[in-house]
């Protein structure tokens, strides 16, 4: 049975009444169901996330923009997180039975009958651009909502559905499909920030690091310690065993220790199943030698 | 909903029709899941996993000693395993939503049965043993068949349940509560089968070692390797990931290192999620962020 995972990001986090209507919106479509969601005052955003079939999934998509644009004005919203559009960025991503292609498709099919319904303008990003310019999702929102009608009229920046200029209180919607992505974080035993700023700059893709990571040092001042916080973008390429043992040597370097790690939100078994595969050099393992696989007569024979 | 695991085995493994018999006994059973069965000729021991609820598991376990005391005649087995009895060995091992505690009972429950219906003397294992003399299969099994006359005559060999002397066909039966078992192998890159000995004799509870584990070095002739065999008995308290780090930091010493590892059979997805957290340093991680186990609804707020 395939399951598609949703996770659109709203540009409202302090109206509670406005944040309930959307996800009630959501909760209203048939074969949709809500796993969770979360608002950051200080970010004045929301994070939804559902899981369904492509159809459902499309459906609830349509029914948050329609309860959010009639909500939701850009030129009256302030906020600490960087955004493009009242619904800002929507990306299906892949779980059970389904490919990442299906979710490019299922992403292309949504922005098609998000800017012909609404009139937004839509930029697809990560795997269903094809655009290398237009892949990253930050690469795309600088600028915002408030630099967006000077942007959309440079060339490279029309957009791949939609009027021409943004929606006047709108902006844009930015829509695609990626693999489930774990945002993971690694605690170290020292106070010195710039540890974990040079940890982050030498483990992430940007900076020369690993294909499939986001990171960057932070200091946690209740605690006096600092965090490499990541974002694996793709475990399965990417794995987390490699990413931390990477930080870990990294660390040695300057004398200092990994405290601990922490997986904010979800995981994907595959992902914990792959880190026990390195960790124990696990030769010709597949997931259907998991008891737990085997009593619910799922058949997986393919190694994830 | 409560799942338990039992792995009858059997002294049958080269007549397919009476292990065929046996399997279909099992089949017949309502309420009873065949996960697997395997016969090995040269043991000529077969070997049948299957899942259940408590009752229907106790059916099914009379209905193979049923269908096993017809056709199987220990006087006239010969084969690579040591044997008590045409039923060996029935343990009942905790899956999800039931203890260790239950299991032991209707162990208790199983063995009382069956010693009052096929009157085979029954000796109670493992943890549900009370005696120390009599927990471990090995130190019950000693004398095999052939002794049991014997051995069922002196002081503190009394069996648990039934005659006081062996069924003149069928011996003894041996049936117990454990946790779940991982049968583990790891492969080390050397053909000295001393230096494999050495390191089973090093983490084996028997010899000195870790609490759970039970392990020999055997010699892979074909591939010119070694390995080092094992048994986890209870991987929530002596985990995976631990043995794993002791057997290559012996390994090390030797100037041997670790070439791969497998897990022969299955495996509990919390040994897995287990050596994950071990690997990553995860601190507070609970299998509740495991992405599947939300999508099944499952609640596991609880750490395994």
């Amino acid at each position: 049975m395939a399951v598609i995972e949703c996770v659109p990001n709203v540009s409202e986090g302090r109206r509670t009444d406005v944040v309930d209507a959307l996800v009630e919106s959501i909760r209203r479509t048939a074969s949709v169901r809500l796993l969770d969601h979360s608002s950051d005052a200080t970010h004045n955003r929301s994070v939804i996330t559902m899981v369904g079939d492509a159809a459902s999934l499309k459906a609830a998509v349509l029914a948050l923009f329609e309860a959010a644009l009639s909500r939701i004005d850009l030129r009256a919203h302030a906020g600490e997180h960087p955004r493009l559009g009242a619904v800002d960025v929507v990306p299906f991503v892949p779980i059970e039975d389904v490919t990442l292609q299906e979710c490019v498709a299922l992403a292309k099919e949504t922005a098609a009958d998000v800017a012909a319904r609404f009139q937004v303008p839509v930029y697809l990003y990560e795997d269903a651009s094809e655009n290398p310019q237009r892949k990253n999702l930050e690469d795309i929102r600088r600028g915002e909502f408030e630099g967006l009608a000077a942007k959309m009229a440079t060339p490279g920046w029309t957009p791949d559905y939609g009027p021409t200029s943004p929606h006047p209180t709108a902006g844009a919607a930015v829509i695609g499909a990626r693999m489930p992505l774990i945002a993971y974080n690694i605690n170290l035993a020292t106070d010195r920030l710039d540890v974990a700023k040079k940890i982050a700059a030498a483990i992430r893709f940007s900076s020369g690091g690993f294909r499939y990571v986001k990171a960057m040092g932070i200091l946690l001042e209740e605690r006096g310690i600092v965090q490499v916080s990541i974002n694996l973008t793709n475990y399965e390429k990417t794995p987390m065993f490699r990413v931390f043992e990477a930080v870990k040597r990294e660390a040695e370097r300057y004398g200092v220790s990994v405290l601990e790690s922490e997986i904010v939100g979800l995981v994907p078994a595959a992902a914990l199943v792959g880190t026990a595969e390195h960790a124990l050099q696990l030769a010709a393992f597949t997931p259907n030698q998991i008891l737990e696989n085997r009593l619910r007569g799922v058949d997986r024979t393919s190694s994830v």
